[in-house]
């Protein structure tokens, strides 16, 4: 067993505090890390409070981890003394068409994939087998001294990266580019970006970096000049698109791409409307019932509305590589894990520019939080 | 000037009644038809109605239309005598993008294209130059003695047709079969159909023909023998879906594509969860704000919902033909003008198997009605 520190939620309305606990010995396919850095997303927040109505406690969220490989089998991906991110998936079912396909993202094994924390997916009781594939109903994320993880789920992180600045690609950079590569976003296209916080602030640096011209539109007029300086040609303060909504549904509109970061329910019907025929706006902050859609603003120029779940493992590692040889970073600030609960109030306020990422070192010398 | 009776509506509230009128003579691409037969559309009744809160009265419905030209100019595409049909449109901008590139259905000229009734499409009070390019504020439909229409965009009906066979490929049939081409249906998809009226009832017809495996998803448990009379393989009560709704979404879907046909604001949750991977559902019937959309089903298959509307020109002759080549046609029944107004009110109760066609020869012999 692996000895490990971490920091967790024992119900939805706890703070987060030191659990001790312990991980399985990594199998054959399987590498132990030594966690050096990991990002906070508004998911670890979503899933702390049970907004999601699924999560498993005592909860150790993290999925935007950085860490040195510290036991490796011989003859994988990865060796001893490597620097390795892992994303939103530990593993996946293998065997399904997506799996075969490399969209592990999209698994459609009976557990679906295996959560980096909160265990698989879909959990036994709602899989169709009614079994757990992965012999786990909950995992433990990177808010933690160790990780396990399979090999090649594992992605290289090249030096010209630094660990801590490696980290927030994993969830909030890939759950961008995905898409945008999906979605064939290329040069001189006019891309979109609702909302500036997380995932955003890598959307406008990713699609600017693709030869985009990037417009912002934010609710927080103070954000203006932190989005020019991150790339956006054009910042539009929100409300400003939806007072004219009426007015531009009878526009064509000039957009080739748009993609939503906001992480909660909200009214999108504005920016469909600026869509060029035939585009698509797609939705990755928000998992859950939309703000109801005009379909006449749709069907009037064959538009789409899609969703996109963060991305392959060959899309991390390009998005990891892609941000080395572009110079991307997200811009961060870096904190000690006794910080975690408070800038989880930030980060629900949009209060942080761009990404709290925790330093591990700081969980040395922690010991088991008491309850309250 | 172009003497002519129809029947119109007057206002929101009034029954289709007797209006003389007189039709500007066809210009030199233009042609003039003596009605033969025109279907009856439920966006007829939303249009009379005023559902779409911008019906200019008098609303002369109409838009399923087959005639026979009595005038045209030499050199055109149709000449004196051929059966032609006319859908939606009677002309459009022509140059802008999709115009020049023949998607006449999303011109994006300041006053889109012309409707077929109801004038056209972006009227000059909300068109961005504050004009009218095509002259006139307000059209006269198919439910009516004569219509006159761009030449190149009437449609070559071949013999193997009816004229009144034809008359609803003309929206129904386009409406259905364009975005069935759009997204690719292909022998051994499987196909779903939301709705099993005017257009659900050709989309079944249609995508079968194209091969695919159709499912229909229907309301009303008495349409389940027509559903199999007309090709589908599956019959669905709706209801049985949506109570099923929170265990389907666990499951990886099965549908290659689904067409919601349904004319107003309905839930189409339990229809995006039975999609694959990277698949769409498409609303081709409600043209208002849809029930919210639960983006969390959305993301995690990569699925779209996608809006589409009508056909082009070139896609509305390709399905008249295809029609004529596979020896499908609608399901309809005949009535004279004169039943018009009940009719309609079938058709609001669903109470029609499959379209109602008028013919025309009825008004002969009418006279303006009275006023209320």
């Amino acid at each position: 067993m692996v000895d490990t520190i971490g920091y967790a939620a024992k119900h939805s309305f706890s703070r987060l505090k030191p659990l001790r606990f312990q991980r399985e010995e990594p199998k054959g396919n399987e590498l132990e890390l030594e966690v050096l850095f990991c990002g906070v997303c508004h998911s670890d927040i979503h899933q702390v409070k049970n907004e999601w109505s699924n999560t498993v406690y005592p909860c150790v969220p993290g999925h935007e981890v950085v860490g040195r490989v510290t036991k490796a089998a011989s003859g994988g991906k990865h060796k001893v003394g490597d620097i390795v991110g892992v994303g939103c998936m530990i593993d996946s079912c293998q065997s399904c068409e997506p799996c075969r396909e490399g969209d592990e993202n999209y698994c459609e094994g009976p557990n679906s994939w295996l959560a980096t924390y909160n265990g698989p997916m879909i959990p036994a009781k709602k899989a169709s087998t009614g079994e757990n594939q992965y012999g786990r109903d909950n995992t433990f994320g990177g808010y933690s001294s160790t990780l396990v993880v399979r090999d090649d789920f594992a992605i290289a992180i090249p030096d010209r990266l630094t660990p801590e600045q490696a980290a927030p690609i994993l969830c909030a950079g890939v759950t961008t580019f995905s898409p945008m590569r999906h979605w064939g976003v290329k040069a001189g296209d006019k891309v979109g970006v609702v909302g500036l916080g997380g995932l955003g602030h890598m959307a406008v640096k990713l699609a600017k970096a693709l030869g985009a011209e990037v417009t912002v539109f934010t609710t927080s007029a103070d954000k203006k000049a932190d989005a020019e300086a991150l790339g956006a040609t054009h910042v539009t303060i929100e409300k400003e698109v939806t007072k004219k909504a009426e007015e531009l549904s009878a526009t064509p509109g000039t957009f080739d791409f748009i993609l939503s970061t906001v992480p909660e329910k909200h009214d999108i019907n504005a920016f469909v409307a600026l869509l060029k025929r035939d585009k698509s706006l797609v939705i990755v902050g928000a998992l859950e019932p939309m703000a109801p859609v005009n379909n006449q603003a749709v069907a009037f120029h064959r538009r789409s509305v899609s969703g996109s779940l963060i991305g392959s493992i060959k899309e991390t590692q390009e998005v990891i590589d892609f941000c080395a040889e572009h110079g991307i970073a997200p811009e961060i600030e870096v904190i000690p894990i006794q910080q975690i609960n408070q800038a989880m109030k930030k980060v629900e306020k949009g209060d942080v520019r761009f990404r709290y990422v925790i330093d591990m070192a700081s969980l040395k010398g922690e010991t088991d939080g008491e309850d309250e």
